[in-house]
């Protein structure tokens, strides 16, 4: 590259952060351009740095016209709101595996716990100050020590791995499943369908962390479900979509003693409304919040700096890491 | 010690694990006495076994006629319902410190958790199905990470290593006060009131895993509560009465941003009731339990084999551990 390459920012609004792109390429933010001058760039853009959602302006005609673009950094660990569809073929997307694996794990331990803990429902049960000391009793019989159960992690990247390591200091037994085979000496990782029902059979709690693809798009249906104990906990900090809500729901009706802790929800029109069509908030054994995980993460610039730390390498000609396989979600 | 010494056991509905007692006892169950059998063996009993809280049935009039009486085991780790003024001079008391610490440990985490991912608020707020995404916005910023982060322990006795041994698996810096100076190589444990301000001025989150006794009734007051960061969390799994409720409520009118959650209630009668004569329950920085954490132990059979095996130790002729300074509580 003889000339600096050019970069397009999504978002401006993080813009601080992003300081010393300039000096690996020339930066151009996305909301400060008007049509005109966007029209005039989009054949001259060799990258893009998506900090959130792939924005509305970027539509498929426009993407059409971008012929030098070569590589697309993602801002957050989940891609499949990138349109791969509609990029060329030569275009090479890199996810922000890891950048958020510090929040998004605490966050499944606080999941985990208050779910194992029942904290959400007593306290509301409490609140409602009608309670008796036999329903008090009942409640409290629920509560389970997580020292000496085994602990489920389905997708064992970055957040993963946290998880955990968390759950091992909490003196949990691990069990992961994996998409691909891959050998970690510290832990059992487990591939294919049998492999999830194992975990699935196993564990007393399982945490979610795979990313959205064409592969785990309802992975865990009715059946998946059925193969989890009576009394399992199981947290999503990853994609809704990964779990079929029509059979959670069903499952959660049938399970009293089963709890179901989420802070992922499904898009509707490109966006996440916290709401679904099945009244998940009105079941006890539900826990829901409104995908703020990574966001603990987000205000200490750790997801940042990893995002523009990898693309940094693609824009001084090196490897960059996290290259998604695009035929995972197109 | 010829004969096998006496011993009466309190609550005799969880008599199962109790089994062994028998080689090294002769046993009796205080539920199975009418009150002439009851007054007739009062003079013969060396030892008591309270499961649970000291039973009315023990009348201090009773008491007095125990002269015999050398030993009493407490099933829980707090023993501030023993009847200290009571009891003649030569009787120990042996509190249940460390039988619960798995499960009371696991319980603080998770309030602790609970309480920096604001996960009882954010469900709170879903359920009403009330809120706007502004609101969403500003409560996702209120989402803590805690690695790195600064936790407090008050009171470093067997629950209180346990919680900070799960805090440096997070990443968290740790730090300690004790009533008693102690070293301990991996902490640094600070004492007095000037230790304790800078323990509740540093930390980010604080567990308080202190005993009820004299020297800790009402410690942390309004000058305490000052000098906590404003959005601090404030975990109480051990005795109510080691916070001022009023002092609280009012820190927690004040500052919006603090966060206290309790598994513990101020006694009334000598029942806990999970209620309060302040409206905690109504305030969104407060999160409670109804005294559950223990009861998770409890249920794994670990506190009641902790118990009887230190019973043991004085039934055998052996030093029985976890002796109570009985001027930290008359």
């Amino acid at each position: 590259m003889g000339e600096k390459p050019n970069l397009l920012v999504t978002n401006s609004h993080v813009a601080g952060r992003l300081d010393n792109l300039s000096s690996h390429a020339k930066v151009y933010w996305l909301d400060d351009l008007d049509d005109k001058e966007l029209g005039r760039l989009l054949p001259l853009i060799d990258a893009v740095l998506v900090q959130m959602w792939w924005p509305d302006s970027l539509t498929p005609e426009r993407i059409s016209r971008m012929s030098r673009l070569r590589f697309i950094q993602s801002g957050w660990a989940g891609v499949n709101h990138i349109p791969f569809r509609h990029l060329g073929k030569r275009v090479i997307v890199s996810s922000n595996a890891g950048g958020f694996s510090v929040g998004v794990a605490e966050f499944a331990l606080a999941l985990v716990l208050a779910a194992a803990k029942r904290v959400v429902k007593l306290d509301r049960v409490l609140r409602t100050g009608e309670f008796y000391p036999a329903q008090v009793d009942d409640l409290a019989r629920e509560v389970v020590q997580l020292r000496g159960r085994t602990l489920g992690i389905l997708g064992y990247g970055g957040i993963g791995r946290m998880v955990g390591s968390m759950g091992r200091a909490l003196g949990m037994n691990l069990l992961a499943f994996s998409r691909r085979p891959s050998s970690q000496g510290d832990i059992q990782i487990l591939h294919g369908g049998e492999g999830l029902r194992k975990v699935l059979k196993t564990c007393d709690a399982v945490v979610i962390a795979l990313p959205l693809s064409k592969l785990t798009v309802g992975l865990i249906g009715s059946a998946e479900l059925e193969a989890m104990k009576g009394d399992a906990i199981l947290v999503n900090v990853a994609r809704a979509e990964i779990v079929d809500e029509e059979a959670l729901y069903h499952h959660l009706l049938k399970c009293p003693g089963f709890t179901y802790a989420t802070d992922v929800w499904q898009l509707k029109r490109g966006k996440e409304t916290y709401s679904s069509k099945f009244p998940f908030l009105k079941l006890s054994n539900f826990i829901g919040s409104p995908h703020v995980a990574g966001g603990s993460s987000a205000l200490t610039g750790e997801p940042g700096k990893a995002a523009v730390e990898n693309l940094t390498r693609y824009l001084k000609g090196e490897a960059p890491q996290n290259i998604v396989d695009p035929s995972e979600y197109v």
